[in-house]
């Protein structure tokens, strides 16, 4: 569960060759939900036009009403669900972001952070550009409308070339859907197939609501483009020398779907293997119970009671009626927000020793006030495992951490997180283990939040200075 | 998983002297979200006015602002979550319902079916009455302001008195709050306090949630009247003898939450229970996992585990995201609805042997997509284990299952029921068994929509023509 | 101008045997919305079941989408605008009102108000009557409920004897239409026609928009009962004995449009002559222009400067966009709410002798403020012409007046109002003088609200204590 | 009245030094709104951050509640109302538009079209610019962002000097308002001011409602700075040599509200000029009424009986409750569109011999539904007076006419165009007759629309091709 904002998570779906290519991505968008709750927007390509819905607010409520769905007419189009980054949560970050430049209309559809962004910035500013957003996004945008290249294709690789950080993103004219990712992997990007339609995605779940076959990964520093004739695949020439991938954990430890398939394996599958390992390396002797913070420590959970023999239940339930706003009464207490998220299941926890499993702790305030809970149910200990480890520095590859000093793992001891959280015990998953349970070569993952080891230079970002 | 409509789980909550009643009531009827999800409404009462906000929606659809909730100034209030019934799905059946009448403005929020509405409608119709609802609250309404008893609380007991069937019942005046159960207790209403408030709520996850301690249950045929001095418990005068209670099995079965005690149980407890009972008459043997279908048939997934040995895993997700309106694009495919809202874990089911369990089955076509869809992700073999016996008979007490002939346990055969559902082998669990981990003792529940041994009589609903 | 509240001056409409009937009277609602603003709704019946809608607001706002007017399906709707009264400005207010009583559903739609409502509703609500409305309309729906005549026809004559007061009033029932006025016809209402299609409205004005003739107007005490077999007429048995009838002079002087005729003259016709005969009365020697309050006081402007021979002009421009909301800064200054209304013609005011005409003055603000508006203009004089006498006493047959200590016109002397206003002079229409130009009989007319000679008893009503 | 589109009147309004910046800005909007009904939009500035909040709808209907007001916190603000384009009618063109440059944030809010606009466009693209939007602010605010000069005025004088056409442009920095017109001064801008705060308005209207005084218009070929030190003029580099002024004739034949002073004059007392040589050249002998078009004709209408000694009446009554949605019934009829909005005022019209007023007719097609209309009060005859000559040509300066070949002036003779209108008689007015009345001198006043004689090149529209 992560209470500090791990951002730009968003979800990408795209379309091509559909005569309901635009539904097709409202379904896709709403299967990536989890992705990012903010914003929501689909831009179709009807082979002459490109159109463009966006709002603020869930999938189903931008695209409330059939009436835009039917606006977005044509064969080909591409959505996003915003998890919203630093830039203000407005609607000029809403994407996809939708322009005309020299080859007529593109559109752009992202998921991850650049750490050049802020100097290309402020070097096309300088040249005279103009910018209605705060987005990484409309930055590369400029930049293939400013290549001197010739085609499209060579445009956005030419743009893309002169990026540093992560991303997965797709791209559509009127008669291209184009998906690339940046050379370290970061974020995931599949490409799907059903009869004659081709589809992008985060996460391969989105192909299993539009009944779609994964056909394989977007390999790392690759970009797809996909016109009448076909797919066809070309490198991105990389910013950098480039050493190795470095895709993110957090998509296995929290991010990602556990029924997704993401960098060449089933997400459940891994995060179990970290449940399993979490209790090789912190184990509970004697304790009853084994239950996961919901939804997201589920998985991780199951792991652990397997490896543990200790007995698997659910003590907390989850209230899933909760909206994006809800009143709170002047009179309502102490750990409101958890309680009104969550519920103690009193048989399950009275008189127990539970092991609770999470995933991940950021700034330990809501982890806090869950175990605050919990004690009111009576269990007779808390033992607090944590399928990752503890995050000591923020994340410049799309992941908008709090500051240092407000993660909790970088500013306390483990036993003061322990004091803190009012846990009997806590253990948190080594790197190691960690690393050891993630698809081989295991020196293609990311562990910079976990050990500081930036797999990319961060020059221009915020923390260059 | 109810797939007919099980109706009249509507869910009511009330307080009594408390600053923040209407926000209170509004938390409570947020934690009851799932007993009713198609309108909510609150009538609060400043010692002087009652004031009501009602509309179609979910609670915080309903209370999306602050203003609504803000008007409803005053120390007491009553809210009312509606699950519709036969009547037509409109804002006039929404609740609660604010009067005028002889006595002044009195609210009332009803949970339950009376089997005699329908001809005290009618006798009061011909003698003048106006109906502007098809609701049996209105009824009773109506039989309080022709009361001719002197004081409001014997008022409502005359009315009570003359009604047949199922009640729970929360009633507002200006200066008091009246609850009241119907004298075989077919739906829970319990008593909370916190400092100088009273509450009444349908559950008790309700209390957890505005932080109130659950005192009592309100016994069945009792009636309480709340007032600045204090509670008082009067007895409902009966219709007709009483044999005994007749608690509704299905508030165990499916419709409370597994974190509420009602029945003077904790619903999970009896909930795995179920799951228990039915491993024992229904085992798997060379099964390799056992799930739920989530969220309602998770608790007795984990009895099922627990008792036949075999590993409780997860299956299926649960999509939280899906709203009231979706859309359905032509292409969609066939079995959307359970796609949209769940998909399959393929590495925890392919080439397995699975145990699914359900709760209770009605009309069978959810169950047959669900294992459809289960049968993408290819496990070796689904055995369908259901922790309630075949629904042969409709219910008359306030839930509206579908006519006889469209329940499917009433018109095939259990093995016929399996081929229907592409199950390898299906087990219901028997009425005995059902009945035998209800709380003690066992006559005290309703079994009539199993075994159509109606415990109160029906004349006057559509069936004793 | 009415800057009190003159209400219930409500707008009603109903169409019998028309496949477009909701729609129809959709149209006729809106050609009527001068009547009433606060809510609006329709009931169409399909020959079997009645449905409805209704909502605050605006017709075209109520009626936003056609998906509530195709639901409204079948050959015969009634309509109604509200204009608030006393009761509550809320949903439970708005009409028609829909019951279900012995003889199946019946809608009512009504303008006006009743003497003897509350005594009614007490005596019905001590005999067991309920209340969801502070309307007279539901009073007169128990009356029906409550009739032992054996048709629906004679339930409503019955329930109609009973009734004191002022009322245009239509009923729908499954299978016929009925419109009836009271003795004293207080209220206009007409019968149109067009092919097979009849129609009842307050205002001719509607007949327009929908292309139907003009048949008649209903008679005081008169009811039209209308079904397949065509139109059928009854007398409405006196409540007391009639001493000739009592149309309200307001419906020329302010309500009804002036394109329609009510009470058999043309609107625009008598206020015309209005004008008219206040320049007699009060002629404003050496003034350059008339100028009218718009759009209300237009037409006797007109009247005035025919009659005096002085130049008409427009020096008041009137603002169309102003909604039911609106933000008022907090520097907005003095006489806001007049300015956003209205703005002077500087060119046309500027050094002018000018003659104001407004159509009636109830407290007096709203003309202090515009006349404070116009003395921006600099004209050299501002002689005020008001077309009716002064307002001293309330109405009691549906014009919610302010009290008596609240009307300018009976708590100061014309000279002390003239002060007041800040006019350089001031003339009311005479009462003889304005009864001079109402259609013959003049007796017919009732000027209570200028008189305080009320033509119907009101005990009963507020003032009866 | 225009019934083919006479486009890009928006009306743009700003304030600089006033705690209610914003709020006033609406108000200045909502005097504005005749100026364009298609979206609303506020940029304020607190001297750090500038906040937008845009819409589609009215004013009134796009800041409905407090919120985005209070949330446009700041000292100086600046609004548009827009009145669609060519450009598709979308939130990507509503304005004010603000970007991000190297100057930091700069808002922009434009009346007016540009004739290079498209050639602008295409030579940034290729120089690698993107656009978002259809509108020829956009271009400006791109130049401004290319500008190689130091200071934001010289870099907004520098991009003024490379557009050719028609604009009234405002623009505002965190810390400066500028308010700039064409050389030709085609459209209004007026200065006004109020204690320590300083305003830029489309009309003088606008700042009647804030309590504002005129200061001054902005001169053609102007542009102010208003800073906390005061304001200061700038000369705008001209594009082309330039030949004198072309205030547009439409702002006082039709665009402009009556009450607003533009260009030298007072609306009004112009518009009645023209009526009264309408008059002079179009006499109508025998006539009994003259009326006006309600309501941009009334003043001509006035001008036309003051001249020639004809009573001034009102025979069409206009509904102000037509909202921008409204349903049409299956069996509305023919002319519905213009019977929801107008009604004949049968008394009036009746037998007589009638001149209708009108200020200018487009395609016609509205002015024959009109005839059509008021014959069906039987007037004996209907003289159509036009207060503009016929429109023959399109116009590039920011009216979006039609084609020249839906001109009915430019294709039709006004025999011809009489008789598709079935009016007795039809004189329009002459281009000297119109020049002579507007201020002197007439020279400066554009009528390329009645004679094609445009005063500024049109190489870079449409028709250049």
């Amino acid at each position: 569960m992560l209470d500090g904002k791990l951002h730009e998570r968003c979800g990408i779906f795209g379309v091509f060759h559909n005569k309901d290519a635009s539904r097709l991505t409202y379904l896709g968008l709403y299967a990536l939900q989890h992705r990012g709750q903010e914003s929501s927007g689909i831009v179709s390509a009807d082979g002459d036009v490109l159109k463009i819905h966006k709002a603020m607010g869930l999938v189903n409520q931008v695209f409330r009403r059939d009436e835009p769905l039917a606006r977005l007419d044509g064969m080909h189009a591409i959505g996003h669900n915003r998890y919203s980054t630093t830039g203000a949560s407005s609607l000029a970050n809403a994407q996809p972001i939708l322009i005309n430049c020299k080859i007529g209309q593109i559109a752009g559809a992202h998921n991850g952070n650049l750490t050049n962004a802020r100097s290309l910035r402020a070097e096309m500013e300088n040249d005279g550009s103009i910018f209605t957003s705060s987005t990484d996004t409309e930055v590369i945008m400029h930049l293939i409308a400013r290549s001197k290249h010739d085609t499209v294709a060579s445009m956005i690789l030419d743009a893309l070339s002169r990026v540093r950080g992560a991303y997965s993103i797709l791209f559509l004219t009127k008669d291209a859907l184009y998906g690339a990712r940046d050379p370290r992997g970061v974020r995931p990007l599949l490409l799907g197939k059903k009869e004659n339609s081709f589809f992008l995605s985060s996460e391969s779940c989105a192909f299993d609501l539009v009944g779609a076959d994964m056909v394989r990964e977007i390999k790392p520093g690759e970009m797809i483009r996909i016109d009448r004739r076909g797919a066809r695949s070309y490198t991105v020439p990389a910013f950098e020398p480039v050493e190795g991938h470095a895709h993110c954990v957090f998509e296995f430890i929290y991010f990602s779907r556990p029924d997704s398939f993401v960098f060449g394996e089933n997400v459940d599958k891994v995060r179990r293997k970290l449940g399993r390992q979490l209790a090789r390396e912190h184990p509970a002797p004697g304790a009853d119970i084994v239950m996961g913070v919901p939804d997201s420590a589920t998985t991780a959970a199951l792991g652990y009671a397997e490896e543990s023999g200790i007995k698997y239940d659910i003590g907390l339930i989850r209230n899933h009626y909760v909206g994006r706003t809800f009143i709170q009464p002047a009179q309502a207490g102490r750990n409101f927000g958890v309680r009104v998220k969550f519920n103690t299941v009193k048989g399950v926890l009275k008189g127990k020793r539970v092991v609770v499993v999470d995933d991940s702790i950021v700034r330990g305030t809501t982890m806090k006030s869950i175990i605050a809970l919990l004690r009111t149910a009576e269990p007779e200990e808390i033992h607090l495992r944590v399928s990752s480890p503890p995050i000591l520095c923020p994340c410049f590859y799309g992941i908008d951490m709090p500051t240092k000093q407000e993660l909790i793992g970088s500013s306390k001891s483990v036993n003061e997180i322990r004091r803190y959280m009012g846990a009997d015990s806590l253990g948190y998953l080594s790197i190691d283990g960690m690393l050891s349970v993630m698809p081989s070569p295991h020196e293609n993952f990311c562990n910079a939040c976990f050990s500081g080891a930036y797999p990319i230079g961060i020059n221009g970002t915020g923390e260059d200075a």
